[in-house]
This record gives structure tokens, sequence and C-alpha cells, in this order.
């Protein structure tokens, strides 16, 4: 029973046989390797884009940094929400590659709306040289507490920022469990909704590690394999990060990894609000669930030997009522049999 | 017959099954996993450095970069010779990490004397506020012409660096072949001869994309921890990382790998030899080769598919006998029929 | 009737004198001269501490950022106020001077409480490599609104910091006004309420560009020294900033036109108290004013030649009686005259 | 009798009573003052370049780092002579500035060729993602060594650098003393020749603290703006930095102090030439004189209290007769009669 993140289960084996049949004899390093052509060329089919430019790295982390340092200059401003990845979790890892762009916060925990951005970029001062400068937007899709933008919510927002002529990012650590959930193309929920690059995330999804950067615009291309190279983020042996790509989108395993973490996200969340005392704290989306126990439930999940993110104090004493906060997290590869035994112990049986 | 580079050839399929042995279950995200600890045994151990730091990142310009950063200051500059690669083939990684180092160039191409480090810190000005202030002296064993520094020249660098309080860093890309080739413990390549942090290479002799840097002080060990997070180096699924070393490390695989690369570099080598108007730039001393042969040569080496390092002016046209450099690097894995073959075509066979 | 900013005026004669006066004959450069030395005994006899690093640049935004980036590192973040100077007005130059170090926002506006800043911390994560490490505490005294902290603010938000061993940094653009206002000594305000470093402001004050960053702890003054030099703020002929400084601590110069300056912005207050529809933003405790008037009274104002700070709109359109908030600034140099013309055009003279 | 520097004599009167004449009543602040419109007027018409981008800023470092920040990208090198003073004398700033990008050494000491300039070029790698990408010429004109490029020898610099789309900056700390040496205009020394961007040097020549940054292509100057503020080089009362300016250029004080200290060091010049055992490092073409003298010729001048650079080992023992490198360098200020008192002691007077 181990709900702790999408980066503690396995990688699928597909993706684990395609590296093995990547390993025979010699190829071109740096990126120039055949297979890395077969992720390109995929990818931008995929995304209906055929003149994207795409790029492999190793983190979401450096995704998001590489892209957004590409997008943005270091007086300015990228907005985000205040719980977005690059603000909480990555140790100022976007201000180190933009050599010091600030992060402004807008909207409420995990999402913005068009209406949150108006405001700030009302209240923003471009053109005087005191303040920072407008710059990008990021979103996160699915987003940091396991919910949606629609496509509707996407457009406006992303609507507002061209209105103030701001490129747009989305950190789809997660991309494709906000796919599947959303049912529509990787176009849609792209540069049709008016985003500008993506980091399209695969490590959480059932890969090692590997992670794909797309600009819609080519220009960005060759200044964004510049600053890989210099972060010490193209890898030698490419092929090893191209053959998990392709491992990864071959006959739709994204898409249907991706599926299942969220059916059983959504079994789970079915059980949860069964469970009196069980207080969602986001509505269920994606494969994610943000909710709240008495502590004599966390007490006994953990007896049981559960594992999963807990916040909010000790678990050993204090008022057993008292109700505390989780993180629940399903990957692909949960099984159906660990969520019923979850949902029983808090059943009590 | 493919000598371009050791980043060329396929990784050992033992560390592929280690790979595919660690792909099971939940495990720790982030470096916490069982896998890593065993890592830091295994190399503490192997250095016989029970307190040194260890961490793993994936390339070799993130360990030096990081491990440089580390080790500076923004305003200080640091030692390498003029063909390190940190001054020539990381478009200004240790630039960007440290916040803008200098490189000073020290000896002539691709090593240093204790004399020529002597001279340039004569000439430099600590405490005087205009100018970069000494930091610390990066070293490449095996060179990047393929040569070594032995234990009494790495002494007597270090103790240079020492009389002056400064750190030593060595770039340890082809740690093993260096190591082979004197025949040496890894502490007597390192802390015994006065190094203070290494990056222990491990992508060009066998695996996928690993490289560990090992701090003999463990004070560094926090700072590195953030700087990686921060650089978007710290994998969320560290496990493959720490199951590529492991099983680079298992039963000697990496010495016996290095072995294999140095002796078919020395077949290589003899071959060579023999060849007339081949004439080497270096002395080869683990597993590269620089030497220039005449055009004509390289003519019919290229006519029969073989791939390597070639500089120094267009193949097609010019004089016949017009001598040509070219670097010649054997990983673990060619075969000793297409070094014989090599020589062959060379010899008009 | 200029109330735009204490940096709008005239420096005083004497520090022009005081210029005129350094001008003969050869001086030692970059800080070596005579006049420097005297500087620097001049504000460790004033601020009661023989050993401190003093240290003169030409801006207050210089002395903020290289202060603040001496006490801190790229993965930490700053803790200030959401109206801080460093976060509003300084086009990100904290984050390029410290490699990109996050500014955390604590408090409501210009202020923060101990107990703001208690639940800050209390939610940060040091040691937690995925997060920004806290570091420096940074106040500014006098607030960007005006205000003042009292010592009894100050001591408590600096003990606050010292309970998580965090550096605390005062930005003191406006130092005499708050000094005179709150009838303390420089001590009592800086190292007796646990401040470490500050930014000790002359330029509003009277000069015509000069600021000191002091350190109370000497450690920090040689890297202070090399971001200086390295961020080309040492000024060659330094014995002309010295100069200003000692012109503007002569016989209480300083103190005299700080006390003038509060005199006069609390004449200002008082009349605008008078003045019905006026509404202050916060309460004046030295020399700047923040309150709102009707639009009808700013067109007043406008029309008769007065200029000052004015926010929230067109003046030339609108409902007349919507109220626009203004920031009125009074140096030593505006008349009473001027003052009390101001109020005669508002009551309708 | 002090040579030591041209940043150690005293500001013309003309600058000092520039700045008292403008420090009456209120002034718009941060560059927006009346002075400063002037400033750029009258440079814009110096340099016939009626669209030139014309800023202040308070030092030589400040400005060449700020100018080539603008011009380079941290992925790119900058090239200038081993000697440069961005290169030996900034602390770094120029990495600190770009955020990290190298500077590649080109030419022999202080000066460098086309053809020097051509075989770097030649084996920079444009377009290889593993190398420092060619980047901005800096050229110092008068040299660190008191020469100069002729006209010709900068056209063949920069079309050069055109040829391979590079930018060239000029490091003119002493501009007015290469332009009278040279007897040409702004225009024929700058834009004619080939240059994007000058520092224009005032504080050597007769100011406080002054250096103009001209950009020829208007397209850079609000990025310059932005690079300044977030630099903390934005000063608020601007109108003191734009004084000094002015009152420099009046009346062409600029030039007539210029070719005074070119006389002067002529002068000295031509009285080293009678000593015997004196020889010349290199032709002394403006202001500074680099020569030898035997250390015994040293003592005597120190016993009578002459002031200037001296390199090269203790003055008070070793070899009477061993040659000991000098600077020597002459401001506006210098007298005839300390000159001639300087070589009336050499000469055993």
């Amino acid at each position: 029973m181990n709900f702790k993140s999408d980066n503690c289960g396995p990688a699928h084996p597909q993706v684990i046989e395609a590296i093995s049949q990547a390993n025979t004899g010699f190829a071109a390093s740096y990126g120039a390797d055949e297979l890395m052509h077969q992720v390109r060329d995929h990818l931008r089919d995929l995304f209906e884009a055929p003149e994207a430019s795409v790029h492999l790295v190793t983190t979401g982390t450096a995704a998001n940094a590489l892209a957004l340092s590409t997008l943005t200059q270091p007086w300015q401003t990228i907005y985000c929400t205040p719980l977005a990845h690059i603000h909480c979790d990555e140790c100022n890892a976007p201000e180190f590659y933009t050599g010091g762009t600030k992060l402004t916060l807008v909207g409420t925990a995990d999402k913005m709306t068009a209406a949150d951005l108006s405001a700030t970029l009302a209240a923003s001062g471009p053109g005087v040289v005191h303040v920072a400068q407008p710059g990008p937007l990021s979103l996160t899709q699915v987003t940091e507490m396991g919910r949606l933008y629609s496509l509707d919510e996407l457009a406006a927002l992303t609507k507002t920022a061209a209105a103030h002529d701001l490129p747009v990012h989305l950190d789809g650590a997660r991309f494709a469990n906000a796919l599947v959930a959303l049912g529509c193309s990787p176009a849609e929920m792209t540069w049709k909704a008016g985003i500008d690059a993506v980091s399209f995330g695969a490590t959480k999804n059932g890969c090692l590690g590997v992670e794909a950067v797309i600009f819609f615009q080519p220009k960005h291309g060759w200044e964004f394999e510049l600053r890989r190279k210099r972060a010490g983020h193209l890898m030698s042996k490419n092929r090893y990060l191209a053959a998990q790509m392709l491992g990864y989108l071959e006959n739709d395993l994204w898409l249907t990894s991706a599926s299942q973490a969220n059916a059983k996200a959504a079994r789970l969340a079915d059980g949860l609000r069964a469970v009196p005392d069980c207080h969602f704290l986001a509505e269920p989306q994606a494969n994610m669930i943000f909710a709240t126990l008495p502590r004599r439930l966390h007490q006994r999940l953990h007896a049981a030997g559960a594992v999963y993110g807990l916040n909010g104090g000790p678990l050993d004493h204090g008022d057993p009522d008292a109700p505390l906060p989780m993180r629940l997290v399903c990957d692909w590869s949960i099984t159906e049999d660990e969520i019923d035994r979850f949902i029983a112990i808090l059943q009590g049986a």
C-alpha cells in the first residue's frame, strides 16, 4: 500500500525492454542517435506540430528550469501559483537557470484564473525600470493538488498572457494523466490552447527518468540546446533517454498507464467518500487525492503499513479526532487489491 | 570499426541487468533508496574513506561543474590546462554553475607540471581586490590526450596547491582507465595524493549515464546536495542511477572493463607503430590514441567504413601525404578483430 | 511645492563643500585614501562598534543587494515584506547579486511582526533539499509607507530570526529619519537590537549619492570588498564618496537634516488632518505621508503646480469625489512656506 | 611627483563647479533630469550619432561589464587581449554580469592584430554545442600598456569580427587620450571604424566618477537600462553624474585635459630616453609609460618621494643593477616642474 508518489513505483517493463533493445553496437552520442530522430518524429506527430523543437532531459526540474530560462530574461518575473512546483519544490532552480528572474504568485493554492492573472498584470509595470518586467506565465497541468485546468480555463489564461505579449509554459509532469482526464488531444491541451512550451513528463508515468521539452516555435531550439549543454543536461549516451521515450510512447503505453493511474485514484476516492470524517481538500480529477482524516485513522493506516504523504503534526500523540491532511498518489502499478485493503482498514475491517 | 568515443559504445550487459533487477516494487525517491545506501558504502570502502560524501549525477559535465562550484567562489579562478574538458567541452558549464568563476590556463595542452602551477600562482594576486582570487586546481586523469599523471606528479601538483590553500578536483571521466594503467588503489590516486574531490566517471566505461562525485571532506556534502537539486540533477527515481553504479562495481566490472579498453588501445597502438608515416602526438597510456596519418591513409580508412575523430581539414582533396591528426578511442566493447582489421587496412592488406 | 521624493531635492551645501575641499592634490585610489580612514573611524564611533566593517557605495540598491548577497546563499530565501524596496523597486537586483536567492514575503504591506515571521519560518523546510533554505531577514526602517519599527518590535523580530540562525539586514535608506523619530542611538537601532548589517543611507538626506554598508561582524568585510569590486561598485576616486559622508556626518548634519525633514512632514500631516476627505493610509512617523484625497482636490493641487506621487487612475476624468492615494515626501530643503501653500490650496484658499 | 595613476589626481575645477551649479532646487530623479537630456544631446552631436543610446554610470568596470553583458549571451566567449582590463583588473565583473561568459585571450600582452583574431576565430566552434560560442570582441583604446590601435588596425579588427557576426566593444577608459593622440574624430574612432558600443571614460581625465556607455544601435538601450538598474548602477540623483559629464565636455575641457596629460607624458618620456639604463617596454603613445630602471635608480626616486607603479621585487635589497619595471601615468594636473624634478633625480642632479 504505497501511495507516497508516482516517482516511487517501478518503471514499466516495456520501457526497460526498450532500453535493453537499444543497447546494441555503437550509436552517435549527444543526441545525434537514430532513436532520437524517431523520438522527434513521434512527438511532432503526436502534437500535430511538424516544426516543433523537441529535447530530452532527465528530470522535471531541469525541463521546467531550462524551458523557462529560454523564455525569459533575468529582469523579468514568471507568473505561477503559490503551490507551483517551480516555486515550492525546486530549490530555486528557476532563479538559478534564469540568472535571477523573480516568481510572482498568482491565484490561490494550485490554480489561478484569468481574472487573477489580469489583476496581477494590471498592477505590473512594463516599461518601468525599477520593477521586475512581466515575463512568462507558467501553468501546471495536472496541478499540484490533483486538479485540472479545463481547455476553456487554459484558453482564457493564455489569451490574457498573449494580450501582454507573455509566453506560456506548461509544467506537464503529469501531462498524460491530465490528457486522459480531459479526453482531448495533445495539441488541444497545448498549442491550440495557447501554450508555447511544454515540459512533457514521462518519469512519473512509467519511465526511469526522462522528460521532453517541446517548443512549438522552433526558434527556441538552438538556445535550448546550448542551455542544456551548459547545464550538464546533455547526455552523452542520449540513446537511453530516447529509448525510454520510445518505449513510453509505443502502443500508447503512456495513455494506458495514465488511464490506469487515474482509474485507480478514482476507485480510491470512491472508497474514501464512504469513510466518515474523510474530507477532500480538492476534488480529485486525475491520479492524486488531497484529503484529511482524523489522527486515529492515520494511526490505524500506519500500523497496517500504509505509506503516503502526511502533513500537520505528530502521528503518535495529540487529539485523536484532529483532522490531518494527506496526499495519496496512484501510479500505474498500484493494484486494486491494495486500494481496497487501504479502504478496508479505514472502514475498520 | 568504431573508435569515435567511449561514449558511443553500448553499456555493459551487467549494468543493464542491474537496472532490470532494481525495477521491482516501490522505492524511496530522491536518493533515499536502499540501493543508494549500498552505493555509498561500496564507494567508501573502495576509496578507504569511511566519511566521504558520495553523490550520483547523470553526466560528467554536471559532476565537474557541481563539484567545482562547491569548492570555489565566483570571484576566484580555477586552474586547469588549455585542453581541459571543463574549459573546452562544457559550453561554459563551470562558469554557469559557479556564478562566473574564471578559468586560468596552466601548462601545455593536456598537462601541467608543479612548476607550471607554481609560476602561475606566483603571479596571482590573493588579497588584491582587483584580480580574480586563486581558487581550485582541477586536473584530468586520464588527460584529454590520453596521458596520465603519475602519482608523483599528482602529489607535486597537489602539494603546490595546498601551499596556497587551494582545494584540488580530479576530473576522472576515465578514472578506471587511469587506475588500471597506474596499477594503484583508488585512495592512492585521490586523497592520498592530495585530491579533495573527484568526478568518478562510469558512463564511458560501461554505464548508461552515471557519475559519482566524491568529497573526502564530508563538510561539502550538504551544499552539494542543494546545488544538485537546484540544478535539476537530483533524480526522483535515483534507484536507477544507483543500480547502474552497483552493477558497474560488482565483481570489479569497472576494472575489468577498463583493463580491456586499455589493452585494446595498446594493441591498436602497437599496430600503428608499424605503420609508416603514423606519428603519435602523445604517448598512449590508457584507452585513447592521438596520432597523425597521411590524408591518403585516412581516405582508405573511411572508404572501409572506419569511424573515428578526424581533425585538420577536408578528407576528399588536398595533399595526399599531408599528415592529419586523429583521435582513436577504445571502449570495452570493441573487438580485437576490428582493431586488426583497422591496422590491416593501413598496411594495405 | 515638490513632494515627489527625497531624492529630487538638492544636496546639502555642506556636502558640496566637503567635495570641493577634498579636491586637492593626489590621493590613493580605490578606498585607500585618508578620508576613507576618517569615515571608517567616524562611523565606528557613531555606532559604538570599533570592529565594524565599513564600506561605501553610490546607491541604495547596491548597498542592499551587496549586503544581502554577502549574508546569503543562492539556494536560500530572504524574508521581507510585500512592499519591501528590495522586492518592489530594485528590478531583481537581490536575485541578481545573490545568484538566484528567492524573496519570501512576510507580513502585510510595509511591516511584519515577529508572529508573522514565526509563522512563515514554522512552515519553512530547513534541511529539506527541495525547498529554498531559510536565509536572511531584511527589514526596512523607515518602512516604505513611512512607518517605524519600535526598538521592541525590532528586537522581537531579530530574536525570532536568531532562533533560526538567520542573519538580519536593515535597509536604512532613511536611517536618520528613523533614528531621530525614535530618539535612540545608532547602536540601539542596529546591533543592540540584533541587526547584523545595515544599509546606512545618506543620499536621500543631503548627499549626492553615497550609502554606507556596515557589518557588525568584521568577518564579512573582505567578501564584501570582492563582491563590490566584482560589481563595479568600487570607485577609483573613492575620496569623493568619503568626502560626502564626512560632510554629511560633520556637526551632526545628518541628524539635523533628518529632524528638519521629519518636522516638515509633521507640519504637512497636521495640515492634512484638517482637510475634510483626506484619509491617511498609514500613520506618518517620519518624513513620508501616504493618504488619499478626492480626485477634485488632486486636480486643484496639480493646477497649482504641486508635484508628488499619485496613484490610482487618471486625474483629468472620473468621479470627482473618488479617493486617490498619494505619497508626499519631505526632504530637508522643502520650505514651511511651500507646505503651508500646499495646505492652503486644499483648504480652498 | 605622483605618477601612480590618472585616478589619483584631483577632478578638474570646472567639473566641481558644474556640480555646484547643478545643486539648486528639485530635479527629476533616475535620469529624467534636464541635465541628462543635455548630456545625451551633447554626446550624440559629438559622435555624429543622432540615434545613439547614451547612459551614464560611475565606474569603468560597470561601464564595461554592463555594455558587454548587453552584447553577449552566457554561453558565448568574449575576445580580448591577455592584459585587457576586463580580464586582469575587474575581479570577474564581466563573468558576473554576463552570467558566466568566458573570456578568450587573443594577441600578445595589450594588443591583438586582425590576423590573431582570425586565427582564433578559425579555431572556434560556432554551432558546436560543446564549446563556448563566439561572442563580442572587446578592444581597449588607449591599451593597458599605453599604446594605440591606429584607425586602420581598428578597422581590420572590426571587419574580422563582422565577418563572424560579432559585435565590437571599445573600452575607452582613456578615450580622450587616444583621440587627441590619433587626431581623429570620435565617430572615426568608433562607429566609423566598426565599433558597436563604447565605454567613454571621463573619470581618469578630470571627473569625480562618471563614464558614458554609448550604443550606436539604439535597440540596446532599454535592455541596458534594465541591466543598469538591476545592478544598482542607476543613480537616484543622476543630475550629479550628468553635471560632471557636461562640465567635462564644456569648452572641450575633455580634449584639453587629455592633450595636457599626453604632452606631459611625452615630456617625461623624452627625459627618460636620456637616462642610461632606462628601457621602454612599449613605445609611449598617450599618457602612460612602461619602462624599466635599475633597482638603484628606483631607490633614488623613492628616497626623493616619487610615487608610481613598481613591479618585480623588493626595492630595498637585491642586485642594484637589476632592471625593475615601472608604470608612470600622467594626468592633466601633474606639473612640468614635477616631471623635470623626476628626471633630474634620475640624472643624479
